[in-house]
């Protein structure tokens, strides 16, 4: 189906799209023209059109999308029907918050396992997920497919469980930790949540927002 | 200081820029050059010049980037000596995750409340800062100044608390619902943390290249 190499914006914008999809149909919506798509997240209509073009013909001209056909494409290019599965790797507060509330099987990923270092821990079952000691991490990843490592170790553990992970085959990770994992030449696809970078990116514009109303009043 | 209308991509390496200098002045480097510091942040040094260039000059020709100052100046590009005040909406495992975890002060930002609607949390501290019920929010917010909100309430509180901030002066939300807040023509500055975003897009770069040894083992 992909035609081209599709950028990273692009990609970055399906998961908008799909939510956005979830929320039409939840409200009843059946049918949606790409101009009230785009609308709805900020997009003119032909951005919207130009990034579902990247993966072939989706929807009618003069008629919209079919809210539902449209949602199941794209679920199936961000991969959420490959039946994905994935380890968690330290169950502290974030790692407890994703096991809580984070309801991976919406996305089509099955979080299978949870490691630790805990002696209370291991051993028990939070959330209907298993919690082993990292001992049997190795004998976990020789012995059972992991598509992805979620990673919420201390910042310490970070870049030595990320080496054991690519020894044993891991090529892709969801990183929490405030590390920067991404190692030149690496072929490990790591995809950060970094707090930081986000807190700091939102102090970036209400310090603008700030001084361009300091030079208003200043006039 | 600032020349020109600075891209959102720049804006969103300030942070990557600020963390590896940290990390270098911990390993004890006072210089470096655009070709390392581009080299660590897999970036080319015309990439890392260009950068900073969109806020002044920051270096030496030939003789690099003293790491501290450099580390300073974007520091406050990014506004961390503002002393921007926040508070957190909703005490549950991701709000308390924050503030256990989450040094707001590392990064300028002093967690002034949190709010919350469970009885037994309110009028307690945790980790110094003072939970509030949600019913002085309101009050709160018309006799303190905050410059920003950090929403970690379950998602069907999401829009109900923004109309609330927004209707007492707040600006800006660190967003870690599950729900798109942007609205058109809204001044609120949202900056989200989308999990389920975060994940699918790791998801689309496993399921591509699971594709791509497919198509390679079929020649």
């Amino acid at each position: 189906m992909k035609q081209v190499k599709v950028s990273n914006n692009v990609i970055r914008r399906l998961p908008r799209y799909l939510r956005k999809l979830d929320e039409l149909a939840a409200d009843g919506v059946d049918k949606i023209s790409s101009r009230q798509l785009g609308e709805e997240l900020g997009l003119t209509s032909s951005q919207v059109r130009q990034d579902f073009n990247c993966f072939g013909e989706f929807g009618q001209q003069g008629y919209g999308y079919n809210v539902s056909a449209l949602r199941a494409q794209i679920a199936g290019i961000l991969g959420m029907d490959r039946g994905f599965s994935a380890i968690l790797l330290g169950v502290g507060n974030i790692g407890r918050a994703l096991m809580e509330n984070f309801c991976f099987s919406d996305w089509g990923v099955k979080l299978a396992a949870a490691f630790d270092i805990k002696p209370e821990l291991v051993g028990t079952e939070y959330k209907g997920v298993r919690i082993y000691a990292m001992e049997e991490l190795e004998h976990y990843l020789d012995t059972n497919r992991v598509d992805m490592a979620v990673l919420t170790v201390p910042k310490a553990a970070a870049v030595p469980v990320t080496e054991l992970l690519t020894a044993h085959g891991v090529d892709a990770i969801w990183n929490f930790t405030n590390v920067e994992l991404t190692r030149p030449n690496s072929s490990t696809i790591v995809e950060n949540i970094h707090f930081s970078d986000s807190l700091l990116s939102l102090c970036y514009y209400v310090t603008e927002r700030r001084d361009d109303a300091a030079k208003k009043e200043d006039k």
